[in-house]
């Protein structure tokens, strides 16, 4: 029986730009389907900015029908302030695909590096990389968009379980 | 020309208990019109979590159609995971009014308790007691409700001050 693809969106939140990216996985293999950044006017308020991206992420999960999402989980170090901030953001982006009825996987950064690039740390670039390797039809116009996609891999790979880790470790 | 009252929602942000009150202010006077507490369950996941309280929000702005929404800036100090939570629930708190097209005022703590005690320290009791003075026929569920209370009387009064404030510039 032919199984179908499961389309996975992921998430890098963030209050000034938001990335996203939906993969599909099927078995150990992986589809580059779309991702993008959405962008909040810094000059607007603060309740404006969480409707601007609310509205630019139901638009994603509507255009693209995602059946899973994937959110990391983000720590800011700088301050309370910061954290706050990022907090909200992320609070709108568990919101919208949860309100859409798709399950949300939530990861630690280091949970997706190690996903991605084999290890628990690395920089955007090592990230960029791998996303080649892996995809190599990806395409994405910006740091947030090909992180969100390095998330939607890590769920993908979480789900799959130890055989299709296997095999992407043979594909790698 | 009569003056309608103006309806404010005060929110009082949290992940487990949501406060909210909903006051009206004429010139001078305030009137309490409800007060409550929404509430998430502790056993979901954190995008289930989300989705309840943005839903009982919904609920209380639609049954209430308050004019402005006021929210609390709230810190925590505890650690960075807390803060997140925090924030999170703040991003719902703020967005739910805004999609509403109500205008978001913020308000840190210690004007919230300036606003209602007089000086910008306090517990909940000298808040709660000077609920009873302000709005005799106030009644709330939780110490987050009395808070939301207080939230949406510092707006009250700011909203006062402002027209206060254009009315003597204009006189001058």
């Amino acid at each position: 029986m032919a199984q179908s693809p499961i389309r996975i969106i992921g998430i890098d939140p963030g209050l000034r730009r938001m990335g996203w990216g939906v993969v599909e996985s099927l078995g150990s293999s992986l589809r580059f389907v779309a991702a993008g950044t959405i962008t909040s006017d810094g000059k607007a308020d603060l309740a404006s900015r969480l409707c601007q991206l609310h509205d630019g992420l139901s638009e994603v999960v509507h255009a693209w029908q995602p059946h899973e999402a994937s959110v990391e989980i983000t720590f800011v170090n700088k301050d309370a302030g910061a954290t706050l901030k990022l907090g909200q953001a992320r609070g709108i982006a568990m919101l919208v695909p949860a309100r859409a009825g798709l399950p949300v996987a939530e990861y630690a950064p280091n949970a997706v590096k190690k996903a991605v690039i084999g290890v628990g740390h690395g920089d955007k670039k090592q990230i960029q990389m791998m996303l080649r390797v892996l995809m190599s039809k990806a395409r994405y116009d910006s740091d947030d968009a090909a992180d969100a996609l390095a998330i939607a891999i890590c769920h993908a790979n979480n789900r799959v379980g130890d055989a299709a880790r296997k095999a992407l470790m043979r594909a790698i």
